[in-house]
């Protein structure tokens, strides 16, 4: 890894075309969010330190790296994407490397509203925002950014953001048929051969078997993590483990399942020694909704700030990103898209309907994690999720598991009626 | 036609589980707004009385029909639908009848927000209120309800919607394809056997092209008087070819299309008198946007109370009910149930990505309709519609054509706000 003192990134941000003295700002507020929210948690397994370093490295180091690595052709393109839809094996096979792009800050609402309206999820404002406004390095960076058709919103945003950036768009089914497995797969082979011809770099048989290996890697660490979480007193919070999960979406994944097993580990012995990162009995949390980016942090700072500790999250930014494996014994190269497409295929989003495995997945990890209560939280104006609200409180209510309900965005406006709710909720568990 | 004075409705009412008083509270007030906003029309066609007859006779006369229609057997049965995507043809080959069920007006909102969020556009939120309070005869009268994914609030609401009516969902796709063609006549087909089912009748060559036949006589109508509003001054208000459009959801098609060729027929001639519902040289709106149904009014009453008149419409009350026919030569039933599903699939809706046709289609009428200028609306909170006016003010733009985007509800809180936008626009032309 380059060295951080040497090294201008200021320069380098220009040279990606970016606004170096928005995006100033854009590192000063953050890395002042990240001391308030992160760095005052007590008794933080030791190996989180990787998590302070991600969170340094993110803008710098790591950008480097990819700038760098493209032009000595390991990896040879960047590919940005906004959902867990987008198959990373495919996209490493082929010798390119994916990214998150999704924002977890408000950015430029003005600029972004000329092209969005003013009701729109606030991830969706947040990337049109991002873009508009030339902050984000990884837009920046990225060669090729690939869309999904998901929700509404994203759906119109990418014909909006493919005017600025070269887009391509896969078409996610939303409901689960023998009709949808076969588009959904050659969608993926779609995906394939876009790639491909984005990297000059065929997918070979070997490639594919080393890209799944590598993503299962990942995920078994993740899951691994995971378990120590059922123990009380639990060892890691909910914000470091979140940021991990924020972490795989940019961060290079040797370095990070190496990381993540370290964290694991440490846990392990934690767990074995009865240390926890909150007391034992303190109340505990499953968080479940849409997903979270960086630095949508709020919702488990207030929580944990609060006294309880998030010991789950049943969403993209947490175990939708790595319960499930891709099968490793796949014959061809056909075999094996077809076994990431129906993978892929599995994740429970909203999207879907219905979407019943969703509730199964948060009842299943409540028990699993010994929840106390389960917090499902929308972002504000996701219709998806704020609609499949009604039937997880149902869900919740006949497993006899307390549940709440929160829609919110990025701003911090509604951060002390949020606490007060949050608050009034820990009490009743 | 049974006569109106003899039968006991509020009964009948009461038979199909509605809650009569809360029904004449909602008469009462569509009663109110069609004198204000229909009657007060000057110097209107003397065949529009039939829209008078339609106005009074929707939840009485009509209803009466179709219950006593179920009991003889013909139709058999009565099928709801929200959504221009779902092939009457189909329907009534099968010995059934498709009424549409789509809400015109807010209702029981309190009730409707436990299920769906408050941030849901009013025509979902509606229909959602209609069937909690029990008020829509079509609702309570229907066998059977046929959803779509179409929308994220649909999409969701239907899984609410379905554990208080039979309901079946149809996978309507988003983009266009050979993969999702295929996909979406199996759909078609998938719908046949369902109706089938339903009706205990099965669809054949014969039924399936008399089927073709009625609904295509019926766009021939309503393509015939939709030609006669190029004319200045134009013969017939777009308040009444809207309530006409809205009429075919849910009168009987033989009687309706008899009516709309007596309305076109002396449109025409009025054409020819140079006579006019508006004066000569009165502004010319092209609508396009989100369906309207009954009883929104709203906007187009606002429009021509200023003085301007609507020449057409570009939405699924509108044009794209009626400008593609279904070919009637199809040798097969297969034949046949392909050649819908293509009909269907090229609707330009906003849930398709991209959806190019559409701005085609609204400038190719504005042409042809001589149109001043283009008023764009979206019901609230509907992103798909929201999101598509920026690239339609583009392309109006590109077009020399004046252009003016609105977002409402129904209520009539803004109705002032929208007068004081639409004179200002008016002005301008
Ligand atoms: S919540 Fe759904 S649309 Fe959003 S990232 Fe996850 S899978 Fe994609
Ligand atoms: S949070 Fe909801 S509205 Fe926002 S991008 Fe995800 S699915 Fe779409
Ligand atoms: S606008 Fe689209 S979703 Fe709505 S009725 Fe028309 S085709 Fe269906
Ligand atoms: S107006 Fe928009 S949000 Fe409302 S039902 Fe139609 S497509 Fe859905």
């Amino acid at each position: 890894m380059a060295g951080q003192e040497e090294y201008d990134y200021r320069e380098m941000w220009g040279s990606l075309g970016m606004d170096v003295e928005a995006h100033d700002g854009l590192l000063a507020a953050v890395g002042q969010m990240y001391g308030d929210m992160f760095l005052t948690q007590g008794n933080r397994p030791k190996s989180t330190s990787y998590l302070d370093f991600v969170a340094s490295n993110i803008h710098s180091g790591r950008i480097r790296e990819l700038v760098e690595g493209r032009e000595a052709g390991d990896p040879k393109k960047v590919v940005g994407s906004f959902c867990l839809y987008v198959p990373e094996e495919i996209i490493s096979a082929a010798g390119a490397v994916e990214v998150g792009l999704c924002a977890g800050a408000e950015w430029a609402p003005e600029e972004a509203e000329k092209l969005v309206p003013r009701n729109t999820c606030p991830l969706i404002k947040g990337f049109m925002g991002f873009k508009l406004a030339s902050v984000c390095p990884y837009i920046e960076t990225a060669d090729l950014v690939v869309g999904e058709n998901t929700c509404d919103g994203k759906k119109k945003a990418y014909e909006e953001f493919g005017k600025l950036k070269d887009t391509f768009v896969m078409d996610v089914p939303h409901v689960r048929n023998e009709d949808t497995r076969q588009q959904w797969r050659n969608e993926v082979k779609r995906l394939a051969g876009r790639i491909e011809e984005l990297t000059g770099q065929k997918i070979t048989e070997e490639s594919l078997r080393a890209a799944i290996k590598l993503a299962n890697q990942k995920r078994l660490a993740l899951k691994r993590l995971d378990q120590t979480r059922a123990a009380d007193p639990v060892p890691i919070s909910g914000l470091d483990c979140l940021l991990t999960i924020q972490a795989a979406f940019m961060d290079d994944s040797v370095r990070l399942t190496g990381a993540i097993n370290d964290m694991a580990q440490e846990c392990e012995a934690r767990v074995e020694a009865g240390e926890g990162v909150a007391p034992k009995g303190a109340k505990r949390i499953l968080y479940t909704g849409t997903p979270m980016a960086v630095p949508n942090w709020k919702l488990f700072n207030i929580i944990e700030k609060s006294g309880a500790v998030v010991v789950g999250e049943e969403c993209c930014t947490g175990s939708r990103y790595y319960k499930d494996l891709v099968p490793e014994d796949g014959a061809t190269i056909d075999d094996m898209l077809n076994d990431i497409a129906d993978r892929y295929l599995n994740i429970q989003c909203a999207i879907f309907t219905p979407n019943d495995g969703r509730k199964e997945d948060v009842l299943r990890m409540a028990r699993e994690l010994n929840a106390d209560g389960i917090i499902d939280c929308s972002l504000q104006f996701c219709t998806l999720y704020d609609m499949e609200a009604t039937g997880m409180e149902l869900a919740a209510r006949d497993a006899g598991i307390p549940y709440m309900h929160i829609s919110t965005g990025y701003s911090a406006d509604d951060e002390g009626q949020l606490k007060t709710r949050i608050e009034a909720f820990l009490e009743m568990l």
